[in-house]
């Protein structure tokens, strides 16, 4: 197995059967990145990111973000336990005034509101329904109605989407966007909006794939089962886990993988 | 057309023929997210987003970050010119002080750092080479040497690539990550760690979608000519247009569809 992969237990599905498997998952980390200027340390934020070419992103960052112009332009550079310090020169053109932000968090992402590790991996989130019952070979017809109602995607081929679902497999909403997370957000805040089903009674589909903060939206909102059309990250296998959130990816026609909360599927 | 998408102008290469064309592109925007609590104007940060269900959005990332817990925390709610305020009451339970940043941008969405949406479109960014040249039936074979080089996605299907080629074809640089902007930030990181080919003599060719920030960080790196695999947002194609950058989106085999900068296609 490459780098960058580790091992998650799974239950495979198919049509009416299903068999104990394990599955390479690609790593999902938070990495920490603060620079140091002019004496100051200036915590930029938190990337949950896949280990391993830890240098090469927080440069490139830093250049691609405007912070420095040039690896001249970084005086010290060390990673330690996931948490990166890079002292620049003070004449590199970085002006934090212009990146300080008096405030909270961010477009969506999940994440860059939090300034530190433990304050990203630690949440309040409900105690999840175990009411709810996945029963696969009767719902999985239903993804075609998430399809069929991504008329986004279907002219600009450049969308996501997140629906949600009753136990039986109706349509109740369906919400499309560039990014995941707003597709989420739209979902989430339709069924405060409507107040009518809550998402502790629904079942939610994504398009894409299910990384750390689609699953951290997901329990906070109060969803018990989560499918994705995608490949999970190992955080949000591991978050799934920790929360009892049922989580099956590469859903299909007639096949899924569970990676969390089997006892919901039947 | 459906609400959500616009029209932006385009070539569409075909193996040796190449047509003007016009193709429908989803909607990208800033909205900024601001609340109001026990007086204060505490600015949450810009969603880069599909306008439409804006409402939805913004009370969905309240409750799916965890600053109201109902409906009912909300006091007032109002969005004009792409700004959303939100009054919401002190005794939600949201403490600004657990979302303050003192600090930066974040997690690589390339955007969470601006307090503003002037700041955010704003960039100061390299003049772009023309020198650089793609000879798509040349060139188009050599996708196949990013997708030979993905072997976290061929194990996992969890992850994004950037690749950076010569104008020739040959593969420089390549990288995986959970997230398209790390991705891109390892590659620009490696060009300039390794201090030898520089991204304003490379292709760039990205495996996901031209979103926004994926453009804005191609051009400040100085690549001139970026491919992607996936469709562009309007936003992309605009700042595209904007810096002179050569963006074609759509790639295949023999065929793609160029959105901007169609004088370095030869």
């Amino acid at each position: 197995m490459v780098d960058g992969c580790e091992v998650r237990d799974s239950l495979r599905i198919d049509g009416a059967f299903s068999k104990r498997n394990s599955d390479i998952v690609a790593l999902e980390g938070p990495l920490s990145i603060s620079v140091s200027y002019g004496g100051d340390i200036i915590p930029l934020g938190i990337s949950m990111r896949t280990p391993g070419k830890d240098s090469e992103l927080v440069y490139g960052f830093l250049l691609s973000e405007g912070i420095i112009s040039s690896s001249s332009d970084v005086l010290h550079f060390e990673i330690n336990d996931n948490m990166a310090l890079v002292e620049i020169k003070t004449n590199s053109g970085f002006n934090p005034e212009n990146y300080v932000r008096r405030t909270t968090m961010s477009s969506s992402c999940g994440i860059c509101g939090r300034n530190t590790i433990s304050d990203m991996l630690h949440m309040h989130a409900p105690v999840l329904s175990e009411d709810l019952l996945l029963d696969y070979i009767g719902f999985s017809s239903s993804i075609e109605k998430m399809t069929a109602s991504q008329v986004l995607f279907q002219q600009s081929g450049g969308t996501h989407a997140c629906a949600s679902f009753t136990q039986e497999g109706e349509l109740v909403n369906v919400f499309e966007d560039v990014g995941r997370h707003n597709a989420m957000d739209k979902l989430v805040g339709a069924h405060m909006l409507q107040d009518s089903i809550t998402p502790s009674k629904c079942i939610l589909l994504v398009s894409g794939r299910a990384s750390f903060d689609l699953v951290q939206k997901s329990i906070r909102s109060g969803f018990s089962i989560m499918l994705a059309i995608g490949a999970p990250s190992t955080l949000a296998v591991d978050l799934a886990n920790e929360h009892g959130l049922t989580l099956a990816c590469f859903c299909k026609e007639s096949t899924m993988t569970v990676f969390s909360g089997a006892r919901r599927v039947k």
